[in-house]
């Protein structure tokens, strides 16, 4: 069967012939329909992040998949159901406490593989396996758009760890800030919406107009910052403080400027994998201004089944409007290579295996 | 009546004679007993911190008092009853939302005053009033420490959000550290275990042997850290990663060096109120850990009446030999200049403004 593999650091992903999977008992064989391509895909294949599975050369892509049940095996599963699997597995298939609580996302660097990223085979091939438990089933009419269903889950739990933050006491959030106006961030500004009925968002990017992902924001009902304008510092002055930053530009200085956005009794959620860098901060004022106006900042990484549910269920109810403008370019085998290019008309890829 | 006022910046504490206050309706006339100090009236004293009632110059101390009602006025409380009073109060009298939600601790600045810190006169005076919902009933025994559940509550409620901020998950802690060994992050220390069940515990000072804080960590079977021979950034890899950093130094350093002393999906929480210093940080190094390992930051500032309640039933389960150890001087009205004194050998001192 045809795949989509890489050698991290050395160029472009290539089209590989693999043998077809066989399921193994309690796994189901699927046969993927569609796969997006985020920034971590091109992360991977630059190699700064991400390490193909022990003795390999080569790392199957993909890791954002929908596709639809061919051989249900010994599962529950049935022939023709559509599903999206997630992306954490035991790693050498040994189950840990992460694993055993469902919650892989809260598992430290080395007890787990991600399949696509790090140390197992993703997704980008016509067939994959998979136990029962990492397929997640999704409506036939979502299907199409079924590859959003893992971005989605991402600020799912991010959201559920802001709200669980502040759960000690009254917290209505009313304003939202998303750092960043990639395919993430976009989504999850359709999302506050959507998941927490906030409707006075704010999106930083760094873009000139007429630009595609402005105009989302705009359609969105949603203010477009332009960081070389108004830094993330200032914005609490030019526009307002929010109740909720929610931080996607892999940016370092971000992390920090975030609490000077938050209004009191706010809360930062981190996304992004910077690489190290040193710089100054005013960390006593940062310090102060935390603990004097109760500000909180959490890191969140990955997401978990119950993630991926809560999120086939916004997929449901995010504006086909939106999502149609999002969703740029859907490619077939022949063209995988143009769902790996990036420029300022792209915002959202996915790589065709089979027509749904 | 006498009372124990300061001008702010311009010297010590001295003893001024003030009307005896008249209870209002709804409130109810308070003799005072005990009254503690802490790091925040040395702040007040110097200047660094609050400030004192429009139109006045001085600000009477005190916010850490246990009384003893004397004329319930039209309140339901009974004469005899020992009380706590609460610290934040409405600016001017006018409730807002946070009073109303009972959550005056997560008001912004501008929507409250603070007794004896901020806006208002403290309880270092030989009689107060105040409205009944702010006093805080304990029990006859705990009387003679009473003067140790404000600054419990303010641990109460640190420890509530950290485990808020860690309930989207399967989290249970079992190690902690503190960072500075002043009385408040003793208190801590011995609540670790007695609130949350952690037995293996850490406190970070920059002391020698023989020292009485040291004896404490010691007789608490904790782990003395040194810091100047340990970094807090090292002990990760000295002693361990820890679940829960709770810093109480002020030192700003200390807030971002706690995402290296956290294991993963760890909290730390933040207290101390420093002033503004700009130094280097790695910050795309924190960020990413923070990001990777799921961490939190939480600021929090004061208590409201619930971590008050909390805090009598914890004051009642912390060991005798402790407290005793912790509370090294109470002195009586002519000697009140001695409870402000601060070396080595004091830890937690009261001014006793009657006797029990």
């Amino acid at each position: 069967m045809n795949a989509i593999a890489v050698e991290p650091g050395t160029g472009s992903p290539v089209l590989v012939e693999r043998p077809r999977p066989e399921p193994e008992s309690g796994e189901a064989l699927v046969r993927t329909l569609r796969v997006g391509v985020d920034g971590t895909d091109h992360e991977v294949i630059a190699g700064h992040h991400g390490e193909v599975p022990d003795g390999e050369d080569r790392l199957v892509l993909g890791h954002e998949a929908v596709g639809v049940v061919e051989d249900p095996n010994d599962t529950s599963l049935e022939e023709g159901q559509y599903v999206v699997p997630t992306v954490r597995r035991p790693p050498a298939g040994l189950d840990n406490e992460y694993f055993e609580h469902d919650e892989p996302d809260m598992a430290p660097a080395g007890e787990y593989v991600e399949r696509g990223i790090a140390g197992a085979h993703g997704f980008m091939a016509e067939y994959v396996t998979s136990p029962e438990e990492y397929l997640v089933p999704v409506p036939a009419e979502l299907a199409p758009l079924g590859f959003l269903v893992e971005p989605i889950s991402i600020t799912e739990k991010a959201i559920e760890h802001a709200v669980a933050s502040r759960s000690a006491f009254e917290w209505e959030p009313e304003s939202a800030l998303v750092l960043g106006n990639g395919s993430l961030g976009l989504l999850t500004l359709a999302m506050f919406e959507t998941v927490l009925g906030i409707d006075r968002t704010y999106c930083l990017g760094r873009r000139d107009r007429p630009d595609p992902t402005i105009d989302i924001i705009d359609d969105l009902g949603s203010t477009y910052v332009d960081s070389r304008e108004t830094p993330v510092s200032e914005i609490q002055s030019t526009h307002e403080a929010v109740d909720i930053v929610y931080e996607a530009t892999g940016y370092p200085k971000h992390a920090f400027e975030t609490v000077d956005a938050l209004a009191p009794n706010g809360v930062g959620v981190l996304l992004g994998v910077p690489e190290p860098w040193t710089f100054e901060i005013d960390g006593g004022r940062l310090h102060r201004e935390m603990v004097l106006h109760n500000k909180a900042l959490i890191g969140t990484v990955n997401s978990h089944r119950g993630h991926f549910e809560a999120a086939v269920d916004t997929l449901a109810q995010l504006p086909d409007r939106v999502t149609d403008d999002l969703v740029t370019g859907i490619y077939d085998l022949e063209n995988y290579e143009s769902a790996f290019e990036t420029n300022d008309g792209v915002i959202k890829t996915a790589v065709e295996f089979d027509q749904l």
